[in-house]
């Protein structure tokens, strides 16, 4: 695929040089920010009449979409929930004596440059243009969501007249008409309920229909002509949904002007009452505090992000911009702290997916969250999914599942599924075995005991119901078998016996029998209240016992591979690099029976099973299936080279496994797909930072003992990652001759260094 | 499941007594009228306040109707053919005594009546009514669309005060408001052009959108006091989309009102010219032979008809009205007449379906309209597919195929696939079999060799190149396979080497080199051309050859049975009669994921096979796959039965047949599925008849020679059923005792009656 990269490479930085007008939405996405509770791509904030995505979001504030399908089938969802996009409050019209300005519209455009600061947390703009008449002026904003004030942004927005003085005006507004482009109907999301003005302060106040969450949405201006504050009074206009400022100004050229605009969301996510002056408080402290200030906190909060998980890789800034880029929107897409958000795959940077929950937190980003931002992180992602319980019984009840079988759903915001494809919906049920290996991977990384008793225990319990009555019993197999299944790689639609899956059912309910006998021996009070509450017998345990112990598991015996399904081995096996270049991505040129008959795998399958089940399998098992199977995978999912780049490493296969470590972390930068136009693979990142700490790193949790194996790519003379625990941060220092740690906090840990037991003794801090 | 049959059981009529106003919307459709280029349900000309489905529809008139779908796949349709719900012209509102007349809202419904006559081809409805003020009135309404003027439909409409002089106002009108119920986005189909109003006459003219059929509708009405003429000038009103020609008549008791209305369309499909003159003309026309002329016509056009088709069953009212009124709506339904037309499976009495053509029409309705009338039916149906061989071959380019491989539709109106879902547009290929085997059938039964040179061959080839294409190579059983299918049994998708459709492709590659050979050694100057249009080689036809001796059949060798496809004995194999009652039919009542992995049969699959290819197997294996399969079967296709039928016939299971029997030919008139009101199952009539031809008449034609080998149900004690040679009439008539032929025309006709070789001369004609 030939690539066409239009930013500048930088350790620290995304750097875009020039005015790349075909570029615009593509800069968008990748210059978005945000804070895990508000996101926004990198629009203008003037008036723009090329193409441009406007998009800002907010998160856990969405609307249920009703479903739009060709073939209804029982147990669809009636709607998918969408995020919404949400009122523009970053929009600051300029007109330059009386020329509306627009960089689609400029006669020329110079030295014209986005910097995404990645270590500090904010996105600059800047260039000169030369307008119709010839006027020459210097613009440049400054923005960031704030990371210590979760409801507010600011921005900077600078004009500086450069050949002549110059009449400005600046018409800062907030406008509620915005419509998601994803809607399958065209139905209003938003209804807008009041709007208020005062000093230079303006709000709108909206209510999503159906979900009724309530949003303030905001702005509060302040003029200055270089650093000193004009006290104007803007001249107001309200629209309908729509309330603008209007400041005007004549500037001496190498003069000048700035709006500091504070801006933002209060919402009923956050705030329990939403109401103009709580609103009008929150954004006077922030302009009296002022820009910088602001900024500085910004930079103190995200300085403490990266002393939590910065990767240091030395010899490839190629590699070292991208994992920081994937650290960095991870961290502005989720922060950890809410149990009632989570990361959807395209994070605040686009619509498509509807910005909701899949398996990608539990097999993509959960260890990233874990590992950077402790325990509490990752708890609260799991209790995500324990608040979820309930709709997941639900879910798979309208599926005519019943005995408190939980299905946690494919795509959801509240718990409830919302994807309608029965191929999918119905059938990837796998996922359900991600969110109890979630549960396990924390277990054993933590060693907290506590979370299963409480919490855990509960979920297992339903997704063992569920596995339990979902396979079924084959005479002529004499094996428990799952029929009609899609594995991770959606290239295959209801197969038998697909492999991942029936290792992971077969998993889960293994790990929920330990697990139960576990909270029955040590925690017995939890165990009564769980008794009591699902009505888990002996009989169940018995049951499910028999069956993991008799579940059919697809293999042939000669080529020593497990098989992705039954019947594999019937397909034409011609390898992906007899694709024609012409029908690549097949997804974007194959009919769906072809796509389906063809061995091509869209991601990991069987991989993905060799991936979490690492101590289960032999470096030779896992060679023979590798090779296998990668000869035949296509990679157009983005959660497929993260995991291919982690087994490439196991195998010490450095060159395939640097490969798609690049793949995975510059996906979006470098655009492979050439629609990032729709916005960033977010949970994609996750799987970057995988293929660094589980891949190069050589990490492996095992029994609550952690031990690195490195593999460093040959082009790398060092890397450093971090991993944390609660209290302490293990920093693990590779280079060519050796590992090295450094650790933080009070207790030491012992670790398996490349085979050697060692402990690793913390390093007293100097503060 | 249990029947609500509020219909009286008659031989040549179906009779409503009694006014059901929670049935009138199935009335609507169970009493449909017909003439194979107009149809429509049966709706009061009055108004009607309670629940109605009001539908008139115009052979060949489709609106090609924007896809609506979840998730978009390559090669989906843009668009859903949808045969138009028309302007109404039967609509006459009546006043009496100034009150609205409405079945909903009068104080008392007394002897209402609806009659449709079989024989006749009318449709009659009478009651008497007592107004809210106490008028009682007697109301008569009789209509028909004209079999020997296809334009044209009647009505006489009468009321007769009974206790008092009535003051009556008759609003006749047609109206071009009309909308389908199943239009996927509330799109306009229609647009109006001009109205006229003439004497007694009105028009509309209308096009349809995007496909520009021009459509005159009209109406013409002529006012009788008892029987004479009242030459009174309407009162007329017009409105957008409508004309209302008024009278206002005072009546005596005792004495009647009628109003006799011409009515219906004049449209591009069957005029080159589209214009108010000739509709008058022919309105006039019509008028002025009268209602009882034109009556007449219609009665003589289905004497006619009935001498071709009539069955005739001894001791079984409830089957002899049944098998009549499914040869009466199929004659309804499609004429034979018009290459253009075909058989959608609700006809004209609903909009389900789109009123495309499926594989129905080759599988299930072929036979009946070759037996029936003739072979230039059989022709114009198979000409029907040649027209399309165009637009199968780009189908089958969207779905990646080349070369001149074919695949006909799923659904069509114009040859273009209008199905959108992958499993079943993709996958359900076998569909392309019935299309060749329909050639196949042709042949056999008239001895016509002329067909496949002319034009059959191309579609052979056309269609064997598909396969062709279709079938991969599998190096693991070293046969070929078929992969990624949906058999005839669309209750498992995506499934392996299909059986049926392993085995009709088998069948269509055999044949096809069979056909080739044949043209090129008697028909050398059609072979050329064909050669030269299809570029047909000596290789592929090798390569055919080779295929079609190479394909898997997956066969279970310890039940010797054929399996429905592979890994079908994985699943549970629990019998239908395990289901509860409440969750049948499962496809109201079970996810898609749950049917699937079920062992459920949606409608005959391996059995199918058996039906078509009854000389490929020995009774005993008939009996094994009948056996297995038939328990697992719930025959939630209303093209289930019918097969089922036939097959047990010849297994000698006579009380399964008879049941089967009338579970196929009843499935409208004893309103199974609970759902006549969307319309009736036309094409499920085709296989009703064939249970009568071929399976109690045992008719088979092996290499060109007819036997018949009846197997009467006990309940009977005779049955007689016609087959048409061109020119002659075979009355094949069975009783207890034995089976005797009569024959009309020319020629003798050798044929085996059980067993025995006979010669049936043709009985002389005394006219």
């Amino acid at each position: 695929m030939k690539k066409y990269n239009y930013l500048k490479l930088h350790p620290w930085e995304i750097i875009e040089e020039g005015f790349h007008a075909n570029k615009v939405t593509s800069s968008e996405s990748l210059f978005s920010i945000g804070n895990g509770y508000m996101g926004q791509r990198a629009n203008f904030e003037e008036s723009y009449s090329g193409e441009t995505f406007r998009g800002s979001y907010i998160a856990g504030v969405y609307y249920p979409d009703r479903t739009k399908v060709g073939w209804w089938k029982i147990g669809y969802p009636d709607f998918f929930a969408k995020v919404l996009n949400s009122p523009n409050w970053i929009g600051i019209e300029l007109n330059i004596n009386n020329q509306d300005f627009d960089l689609n519209k400029c006669s020329r455009i110079e030295k014209f440059k986005r910097v995404l600061n990645l270590k500090e947390g904010f996105y600059l703009r800047s260039f000169e243009a030369v307008l119709k008449d010839k006027t020459r002026v210097f613009i440049e904003s400054k923005r960031f969501l704030s990371m210590a004030r979760k409801d507010i942004g600011m921005i900077r927005y600078k004009i500086k007249p450069i050949n002549k003085k110059c009449s400005i005006k600046l018409k800062s507004y907030i406008d509620g008409d915005v419509a998601n482009q994803d809607s399958n109907w065209d139905e209003q999301f938003w209804k807008h309920e009041g709007k208020e003005t005062k000093d230079n302060f303006a709000a709108l106040k909206s209510k999503t229909l159906k979900t009724s969450y309530k949003v303030c949405t905001f702005m509060h201006n302040e003029l200055f002509l270089n650093n000193e504050i004009i006290r104007e009074k803007p001249k107001i206009e309200i629209k309908k949904n729509k309330i603008s400022h209007t400041f005007s100004y004549e500037v001496d050229s190498n003069k000048s002007l700035s709006i500091v605009k504070c801006g933002g969301y209060v919402s009923s996510i956050r705030h329990s009452s939403v109401n103009f002056n709580k609103t009008y408080e929150l954004s006077k402290e922030a302009l009296d505090l002022g820009f910088n200030f602001l900024l500085n906190e910004q930079k103190n909060e995200w300085k403490k992000i990266w002393e939590n998980s910065d990767v240091l890789i030395n010899g490839d800034v190629k590699a070292q911009q991208a994992i920081r880029y994937n650290i960095f929107q991870l961290n502005q897409t989720y922060t950890g702290e809410d149990e009632r958000l989570n990361i959807g795959p395209k994070g605040f940077t686009g619509e498509k997916y509807g910005g909701g929950t899949y398996w990608d937190t539990e097999a993509f980003c959960f260890p990233f969250y874990l590992a950077t931002k402790g325990s509490l992180a990752a708890r609260n992602l799991l209790r995500y999914r324990y608040n979820h319980l309930e709709k997941a019984i639900e879910n798979s009840q309208k599926l005519g599942f019943g005995n408190g079988a939980a299905l946690y759903p494919m795509v959801t915001m509240n718990g409830e599924e919302c994807h309608n494809e029965w191929e999918i919906t119905f059938e990837e049920i796998h996922r359900n075995g991600a969110i109890a290996y979630a549960i396990f991977y924390y277990e054993n990384f933590t060693n907290d005991k506590s979370y299963i008793p409480k919490y855990g225990l509960e979920v297992l319990i339903g997704i063992s119901r569920f596995w339990k009555q979902r396979l079924s019993f084959s005479e002529e197999k004499n094996k428990y078998v799952l029929l009609g299944i899609t594995g991770p790689n959606e290239y295959e639609n209801n197969v038998n016996n697909n492999w991942y899956t029936n290792y992971i059912a077969k998993w889960c309910l293994n790990y929920s029998v330990v697990q139960v006998q576990n909270v029955r021996e040590k925690y017995m009070t939890d165990y009564k209240r769980i008794k009591k509450k699902t009505g888990l017998s002996e009989i169940e345990i018995k049951k499910w016992k028999e069956i993991y112990q008799n579940i059919y598991m697809p293999y042939d015996s000669k080529k020593q591979v497990y098989l992705q399904q039954e019947g594999f081995l019937d397909k034409e096996l011609k390898f992906v690099d007899e694709i024609p270049m012409n029908e690549r991505p097949i997804n974007q040129n194959w009919s769906w029976d072809k796509i389906l008959r063809s061995p091509y795998i869209k991601q990991a399958d069987v991989l993905q099973g060799f991936y979490f089940f690492e101590d289960d399998f032999t470096r030779e098992e896992l060679r023979r299936n590798f090779e296998f199977y990668e000869p035949f995978t296509v990679h157009e999912s983005s959660l497929s080279a993260c995991v291919h780049s982690i087994l490439a490493s196991r195998l010490y296969k450095k060159q395939k496994a640097y490969q798609f470590f690049l793949n995975a972390s510059r996906l979006d930068l470098d655009d492979y797909n050439k629609e990032v136009m729709e916005g960033l693979h977010i949970t994609s990142m996750g799987g970057a930072w995988m293929a660094i700490s589980k891949g190069f790193g050589g990490m492996k949790i095992s029994n609550g003992v952690f031990s690195f194996n490195p593999k460093l790519p040959p082009k790398w003379t060092s890397l450093s990652f971090k991993v944390n625990f609660d209290g302490s941060i293990l920093t693990v220092m590779i280079n060519k001759k050796e590992t090295t740690f450094e650790l933080t906090g009070d207790r030491p840990i012992n670790l398996i260094s490349s085979g050697k037991k060692i402990t690793v003794q913390p390093k007293k801090h100097i503060t």
